[in-house]
């Protein structure tokens, strides 16, 4: 029933202290004004990495015997969360073996190549992404740490909520970006033991709708052919994070893409921090009043920071 | 001798307390390992309106007599000082008349229009504006507040470090961006009194370099044709500014072009902040090591965070 407990949380807050930045919560006067509410933003894009993934890729490396760990940890993924389980490994001495697609963006490379990842690249395909996967686990033994669809993973992300709620106790909302659910997952997971009577809700590009149609409908659609700026936010939801969501979130809401670039200038016109096309999701959910939070206190988390400076969505 | 004394800061530091931030310190290990030292920003680009100058502007206005301010504030800027006069004005309930050339970018006169600034418009030239400014004032009796050359405005820039040594306490350096020099000698009587053996180094753009001119000869150069993409700092010192930072700073150093971009790049990309050229300028100068800073403990002021997002120095 809840596959995570309070304990499992509070254990993953320790394991990740020594390394995970506390991150600050940033306000702005416009913004309440805007929005009509107090709006919190737990700014992640401020953690190690650029972004959230660090939690949840450090509680899992870290939750890992002596023994695993000699043998590294093994992902395939381009995004945040390899940079994020290379770094973590690298902190604790343990390969990472990161799986990747030949045309991957170089900036991605570089990032786990900083960190000291170690990079396999295969085809631009999921099945040979899966099957390079296999093979190399098969032959180091290497654990494999899936980017959200694991409950270490899911413990991580949640520790983010729990600081939040620590410096913002007891808001009416709750709001954190859907791709794969794992930070959603974790936000629903910390609001239930910290603050039950906190809203969690996902906030989802209209463009990449699958969270949102498999919370309506109870079934897991998978993401066909998303079509958003939110480029961290384009995948499925797994079986876990689906499960997770099911029963602790109270609704998801969409935004369009014309609002995603707006909270997304907004935040870095008047706030001054950078935050990335995902983070910009659930503050255009404030922004443009997709939540009844009128006079409300609404904790938002800010994903990460990670753009393309060369290539911004109000260019062109 | 001491045009600002101590009583004068901590007066000042009071009297904007209600209304200016004490801005966070943001450090990076990045920044540190490239630096060789243990790096400081203080962020003024979360001040209001986005820069230090908040700080200056509101310590002048709050200043004035109930009888003085009743007539109101009025200056000639088409920057970050007539935004920061108009917000202060705004927030003491008296009219800010801010005189600005027709050609000045919309965002700079919406920025002053926001904060209900009265805008009167005249000819992009200094004689334009000297005259349109005296003609006015001689009308409504307002108390013109220079931008920089005002020990009003000075002491008002002075709080940020004094904010700063409260959370940084006996840093080595100090570093602050040179324009007018009003944030520069503010810094610098800051430190003379609250940790006097900090040595205050100005930072100029090596392509707008009056007041490293002026400071090496001993003699008021004004700035000729300046050439920055730190378009913050290209004016000239004034006599009061000057008088200040021969007598408190310790050294005057320039940056080049390259080096500014890359500076502000790093910040935006590894800090997640957006700061603008004028702040990369002294950060500029710990990261391509122009000062004998190796190992210690180094405080830069971060000036201000407004930016043009669509035209950023390293797109083309």
């Amino acid at each position: 029933m809840f596959p995570v407990s309070m304990e499992d949380i509070h254990l993953a807050a320790e394991r990740i202290r020594p390394y995970a930045h506390h991150t600050p919560i940033f306000t702005s006067q416009t913004l309440n004004k805007l929005a009509g509410a107090s709006v919190f933003l737990k700014c992640e894009n401020f953690q190690k990495v650029g972004a959230f993934k660090f939690r949840g890729a450090c509680n899992a490396v870290f939750s890992l015997t002596d023994k695993e760990a000699q043998r590294g940890v093994a992902t395939h993924s381009s995004g945040n969360h390899a940079a994020a389980l290379a770094l973590a490994a690298d902190i604790r001495g343990i390969p990472a073996h990161i799986v990747m697609p030949e045309n991957a963006p170089e900036v991605k490379k570089h990032a786990v190549q900083n960190y000291g990842g170690q990079i396999t690249f295969c085809e631009n395909s999921l099945t040979a992404r899966e099957s390079t996967l296999a093979k190399l686990v098969d032959k180091c033994g290497a654990t494999i740490i899936h980017p959200y669809n694991d409950y270490r993973i899911i413990t991580g992300q949640a520790t983010a909520t729990a600081e939040l709620l620590q410096d913002v106790p007891m808001p009416e909302y709750l709001l954190a970006p859907v791709g794969g659910g794992g930070l959603l997952s974790g936000t629903a997971l910390s609001a239930h033991y910290l603050s039950p009577k906190t809203k969690v809700i996902g906030v989802e590009p209209a463009g990449a709708d699958d969270a949102y149609k498999s919370f309506k409908t109870g079934k897991l659609h998978p993401s066909v052919s998303p079509k958003t700026i939110a480029d961290g936010l384009l995948t499925s939801l797994g079986e876990k994070t689906f499960t997770c969501i099911r029963n602790h979130v109270f609704d998801i809401v969409t935004v369009e893409e014309d609002e995603i670039r707006g909270a997304m200038h907004f935040v870095w016109e008047r706030m001054k921090i950078i935050i990335e096309p995902s983070s910009a999701v659930p503050v255009a959910a404030v922004l443009y009043h997709k939540i009844p939070c009128k006079d409300k206190r609404v904790g938002v988390i800010i994903s990460g920071g990670n753009v393309d400076l060369k290539n911004l969505p109000w260019h062109n």
